[in-house]
């Protein structure tokens, strides 16, 4: 298989896996966000400031799978009532280097915000830098570091990115 | 052929259809609008709210192609001269079922309105919830529910989503 | 090869092309930004007014790679500390026709700007109006027509779109 072949399928498949992904934290069941990871996983939001700076220090870190299913779970008991809902548009992936069955792969995205009774406003913009398990059937993020291109967003608000 | 393979497959053919759709209604010829549709389709806008609760009423409800080609056919003599002009941006479908040539997905979008002399601004967002009906060369959409995030959206101007 | 298939191909090949022509002027290297187009090309930004007019007159106007390069070294010197952030949504590329190894397309973009300590704003939306000439592994920009929505962007500040 070609270079390109192999790169147009993995761009396929993780291109369907982030559909999916934005699909659920927007209209389907919250709860399943933590089975787009491995168990073995890392989710970090930060900046683009301090990702470009090498900084550890992000707006949240999330080292394992079930520290996914216990964020999600105590952010639904704090605001089950007052959420505002939220529209990911996703960019293409693109995929920057391939290893065996893991894939980086860089995607943009845009979020809107829709509050109830005001008007529907552009919450946040940025990228996701993830690494990628790809199987025959499925692909599964090791790592994702939600990098946001701004530095003044209250992320709390609109958690799961 | 793998399910992941037709999933892919059915995605790009998707994919395609909806890149078209936001063409013809943004930069292309807004009477072959109805065209995407099959003879006996269905096209319905509504809100998040109401979609959720299973409420039949919408803010348009549309069945069949005819009507489509009244509505837009009546929309262009309304407003030939006033029509702000519009930018639709889509995410990947999001296929949930796939029953012989009849593909269910949901997909959503972005919508910009562009006025004359002022700014441009986030003007909608929210989701396709489709039937397509998938022939070799083509997909033609045989429901389309128009599901707007939010109720505070004034539908008529940006017609057709 | 069916048509049908033919043009997801191409769909595929040039939709990655993008991607990584967005994730190069939003978070990689812009030096690269040449690097997308062939070496004979031709580049410009216009207005939908304008375009539609078929007015030559543009916003900006480059004909040879050799002045891509000019002008992006030109900018970065100008604007090295300055800059705000910009972060690029495109929709799928909508193929208008294929010529052997030429494939002309058009595909929906969105623009949002990122200022450092205020708001993210839409900053703008439109269309490029490509002719992509594509090889086994590559595919490179021979013409691109930016064709802006809106008449009333300050598209030095944007550059490169």
């Amino acid at each position: 298989m070609s270079s390109m072949k192999k790169r147009a399928e993995l761009t396929n498949v993780i291109g369907m896996a982030q559909a999916q992904y934005a699909y659920t934290i927007d209209d389907g069941d919250f709860y399943d966000w933590p089975n787009f990871f491995a168990d073995d996983c890392f989710y970090q939001i930060t900046s683009a400031d301090n990702f470009a700076q090498g900084l550890q220090a992000g707006l949240m870190w999330l080292d394992s799978k079930a520290m996914l299913h216990d964020r999600i779970l105590s952010l639904l008991e704090a605001n089950v009532y007052e959420r505002h809902s939220y529209r990911h548009i996703l960019g293409q992936p693109n995929i920057s280097s391939i290893d065996g069955d893991e894939v980086e792969s860089e995607t943009s995205f845009m979020v809107a915000r829709i509050t109830r009774e005001g008007p529907t406003d552009l919450f946040a913009t940025g990228r996701y830098v993830d690494r990628y398990k790809v199987a025959e059937n499925d692909a599964k993020i090791m790592k994702r570091i939600v990098v946001l291109d701004s530095s003044y967003i209250d992320t709390l608000l609109g958690f799961p990115l």
